[in-house]
């Protein structure tokens, strides 16, 4: 896979395309990443790339040309690039959505900064907008490593088996139980008696308990009954009688 | 205010940490970013920082002592900081807390990589778990910079009049309208006429209309029927009878 880049600060991405894991996907040959400062294809003068608003108003707004033209140019031959577009409007990101990323062969991730874009690059250009979530960023570059994060990473052997089983954990639609490990004893605070007792059928109850309690006060919104085992569908009635 | 971010990888966060906005609001000595690799805190001779879940399974899990550690060497003398950790555990990120965590003297921002937190260090230390959104990461240094970058923006004095104007949109509580900029007419596609008309209350009604409509379409998960303008209500109802 390939995943490109366009951002007026390309500077902003080598931190995080050059450590760790994305950075060892790259060098096994899993993924490259490009990014590319999309001013260089502004054919103004200037080396402009936004405008003022028609109809008025406070705000710039990036013009189409730049960046039509850099997609043009680092699209690949015979590829369908999935062209995205990192912003407030767009649709909010989520697990599924990065499963379905990771199955192109190229994403291009465009990334305003405080600026608006000119809707022509959103209606005849951009096949997805997504947005991170409901909060206010200074622009689209943290948006486009997120999703080159949560793509690379499910990627077929960027993964090690260590850190896939982690990962694993979500897939149960249950936030994770609480981990412990050593030492027994930290500063007057103790690791639950039941995860020192060797006793595996407790305390794979006690992980599926608390991984219940934890999803239910924090996220209930994530909460699917069907998909719980009996013992869990069990102690969800006892819980829903003590309120 | 002062934002400390404790990471196994600090080199992450220069990019971003030293570009742009937040490179700015540093300079003018509205905010300060340090990373600190919590590595350097383990008392373990090989500067461990993990050991193996207690009760078993797979996985590392970081062990309480550097962390605790490196946050008491990097809290302020005389100040409560708010001590933050990224997981996917956490209550999901918005605007809301974005603001509040502003407010702070201190943040202290806390990343796993792909490895769970002992559960002490939660309870005994953190005052606050985030989550990005419903995805998954590969550490939580990316969050950590979504949790810079959208509190640093609502500092004041960082953000100019241009900037603020664009993200004040949001503050509607409905999608922004598209925006044009130049050329009218771009490879065949053309800037709606009423935006060149200059008449302003057209020019006005027709984004209130657009906004709506992209709300109802995307996210009428957002939709505060009560916040609407009397006009935006009555093209909500004449909308819902064409269905």
């Amino acid at each position: 896979m390939r995943i490109d880049v366009l951002s007026l600060f390309p500077e902003m991405f080598q931190g995080v395309f050059g450590s760790s894991i994305l950075k060892s996907a790259a060098e096994k040959g899993l993924i490259s990443f490009h990014v590319t400062d999309f001013r260089t294809f502004s054919t103004n003068k200037h080396h402009r790339v936004d405008d003022y608003p028609y109809g008025g108003g406070a705000g710039m707004v990036l013009t189409p040309q730049p960046i039509f033209d850099a997609v043009q140019a680092i699209k690949q031959p015979d590829t369908k690039p999935r062209v995205v577009m990192l912003c407030p409007q767009g649709e909010p990101y989520n697990q599924k959505k990065a499963e379905e990323l990771a199955q192109e062969d190229q994403l291009i991730l465009i990334c305003g900064h405080y600026e608006g874009f000119d809707e022509r690059i959103r209606t005849h250009l951009v096949t997805d907008e997504i947005s991170l979530g409901d909060y206010v960023l200074t622009g689209g570059e943290l948006g486009a490593m997120v999703v080159a994060d949560s793509v690379t990473r499910l990627l077929p052997g960027v993964l090690g088996n260590e850190e896939s089983a982690i990962s694993d954990s979500f897939s149960t639609g249950l936030l994770e139980h609480p981990q412990y490990t050593r030492p027994a004893s930290y500063n007057g605070m103790d690791v639950p008696d039941v995860l020192m007792s060797g006793h595996h059928k407790q305390i794979e109850e006690w992980r599926a308990k608390q991984s219940l309690k934890r999803t239910v006060e924090r996220r209930p919104d994530l909460l699917n009954e069907s998909s719980l085992t009996k013992q869990q569908q069990t102690w969800l009635k006892e819980w829903k009688k003590d309120v």
